[in-house]
């Protein structure tokens, strides 16, 4: 009988991913045995919570000290799934010191931090993984690193939050508020009981970030990516937005342009033939656009325990059939320059409430025009309010040109509040955008 | 200054793919260097058409016996290009038998034949790629093999031909048939002059068949592969599709149902919300549903020089860069067992002409209810013409009594010519279809 390989992980951090992890592997074993002639095994589990380990992996003994699975020399792979920036990253920096391979979830630290991690990995005698950090059950990190390593990455896009995506389908396909959606993703589990994190788009952020240093090879800083969350999206702009044939998503982008990159999370206006304009609830999809195969797109469950134990094992089993070859992790040709926010081109919707009386129009258009942004469609219908939306969608224009125009608006007597403002993302399905 | 490993890369073929392999190194060599520290070089360009390959790379000098390649002993990695069964089949045999690796495009030489070579690739210290026999530029195979490499795989399936889905697309778009649709594909070089291997479903056969295999890890047999293609369909079904929110899509399906499989192709009509409904024109699209992950979609160019390029490169950088862990092929747990097609459930679409005479709709409803088929909707128009269409979505049934019935109701004097039958493949988004 053939004797399989042992893999000896040490799983740290027992929480929604780790046990999903530990009943992959109950569960498929013999199924991963079959295809790689590996057996991987949970040698050993720490959590601070140790009732909890017992309670849903019997027969596990686990320990509440990381630094007696990091100096296990029996363990070939430590899985860090406690999240945040300390002690994650110690465990990662002396497991990977250790020659140990490390797998790990950690957006956050990776995005934030994540230059010395990859330092250590590149150099040394161990592989790090990090597929369940983006997209949870999508192959998206092999796929843009591995996949496509031949093309020069145009652009790297996504909804990268399953939080903000179930939100925004629910006041689609709903006709909620924000308030009343949020309220109903908390009550089913896709929201936490403080979402700020999800709605205000850092999450994505730390996504896009990870995929755009992979896309483009340059060091990302991650305060340097503009992030806007979908706090301000109302149900009149999702309203609208389904009369003009478009849905409003969180995209986190990510796009080279020449040597400089822009890279951010807005919520984004998408025409419906865009491929990430159909992904719903919590569904996430990343779409990388390279100049030799143009788009591709990856759809599938971005979080829960089982997706995300799906990446996790992936990882961890490539870097166990290649062990004499440490996989590097993020190769780095520089930092990243940036392109300046306002140099950004785009088509634009805005919204604004004015009062409804003559001449609103015309001083609205010709402040427009002043900025030289031409105007491609307007919506303005009979209102009961005393103040009515007014809905116009710009031709392209600089967001320079667009924002100086919007401060303007703004400042009129007879609009109220200020105007909301969307990007509109368009899509070239042979993806040559830019040469 | 880094010294590169130099990979040399002799290429057979130099077709539109091979030339491709040879534009995509040429391009960008120096990001492909960067990224992986490998210097891939073609050493040497194998074509019984030399002129072809000095024209559109210059400075090659071409051979015309492949056994040269095969025997350089500096040459680390074939690439087969030629297609076909033979020499196909002998420059890989005798490469992987003098241990170099080799990456192919052959899908019809893996699905009809590929044993052999599979055997070969999993025992020898040479690694077999063949990311490029499906999906051009989609990295499915990688997904599949290793990105869900922990799962039971539930099912595969897609839009695997680019020519299909592009005249399917141009029938729904512009209302045309069958026969100017395929006249516009030959026209802008997305069909053959003969295009029987595409549009009778063959070309899609040969890649669900290879998909099934990683997916469930069984040896199928390509001849047990029902395959019907899409030459029946008229733009009546699409017309009706649109009206009752389907699109009908050339599919390649393999489902697991227990410890047997049931693998085909046919043309299946998509419920809008469908991940594969939406994919048009040359597109192809994969979705993986895993037993942790659901459903899985992968969508993107699945032919051209480029992208199956890009597909050709990533092989060759995958296999060299883990020099000393040579990647096995699929791996068998025996023969597959098949579902009889009569066992399969789904619902049905369809379509028959009759005379315009009363008692007709009773005839054929008595019929179906005969062998227990209930119908969910009908739809029967006005109409001038001697013999009519009337449409019929049935509820869930066996493809057995479905079939015995419509046998029958072929037989009905009031009846002209057959039934045209489409099955409906629908989609459940959490995946949990079978456990």
């Amino acid at each position: 009988m053939l004797v399989r390989k042992p893999i000896n992980v040490g799983l740290i951090g027992f929480g929604t991913v780790g046990s999903g992890v530990h009943h992959l592997i109950a569960r498929n074993g013999a199924v991963l045995g079959q295809r790689t002639d590996l057996d991987i095994r949970i040698k050993t589990v720490c959590d601070l919570d140790t009732a909890r380990v017992k309670e849903r992996a019997p027969g596990v003994d686990p320990v509440r000290d990381w630094k007696r699975v990091v100096a296990d020399p029996e363990i070939d792979t430590v899985v860090e799934l406690i999240g945040g920036m300390d002690p994650a990253e110690s465990i990662i920096v002396e497991s990977l010191s250790a020659g140990k391979n490390v797998v790990t979830a950690n957006k956050k630290l990776l995005a934030e931090k994540g230059e010395r991690i990859f330092a250590l990995a590149n150099g040394g005698s161990a592989s790090l993984g990090f597929e369940a950090a983006v997209g949870g059950g999508i192959p998206c990190i092999a796929a843009l690193k591995s996949g496509l390593v031949g093309n020069r990455i145009r652009s790297v896009m996504g909804i990268l939050n399953g939080t903000t995506n179930y939100i925004l389908s629910r006041m689609q396909e709903e006709s909620l508020s924000f308030e009343d959606a949020l309220a109903d993703a908390q009550a089913k589990g896709f929201a936490e009981a403080d979402p700020t994190f999800d709605i205000e788009g850092y999450d994505a952020g730390h996504k896009i970030a990870i995929l755009s240093m992979i896309a483009f090879n340059k060091r990302i800083d991650y305060s340097s990516i503009s992030i806007e969350g979908i706090t301000k999206i109302g149900a009149f702009d999702i309203e609208y937005a389904r009369e003009m044939g478009y849905r409003i998503k969180l995209l986190g982008i990510g796009k080279r342009d020449g040597e400089r990159v822009d890279i951010r999370v807005h919520p984004t206006m998408l025409p419906l033939r865009h491929p990430l304009a159909s992904v719903e609830n919590e569904f996430n999809a990343v779409m990388i656009t390279g100049d030799m195969t143009g788009p591709v797109t990856l759809t599938g469950k971005g979080a829960g325990s089982h997706p995300t134990a799906s990446a996790v094992v992936s990882d961890i089993v490539r870097i166990a059939l290649r062990p004499a070859s440490p996989e590097g992790a993020i190769r780095f040709d520089g930092d990243a320059s940036y392109i300046r926010p306002g140099e950004r081109v785009s088509r634009y919707y805005m919204r604004v409430h004015t009062e409804d009386s003559p001449g609103i129009l015309a001083n609205i258009a010709g402040v427009l025009a002043d900025h030289r942004i031409s105007i491609a469609s307007v919506i303005q219908k009979e209102s009961e309010l005393p103040h009515v939306p007014l809905v116009i969608m710009t031709h392209e224009a600089h967001e320079e040109g667009l924002f100086a125009a919007v401060e303007r608006i703004n400042a009129f007597d007879f609009v109220e509040g200020d105007a909301t403002v969307l990007r509109v993302e368009d899509y070239q399905s042979d993806g040559a955008d830019d040469e």
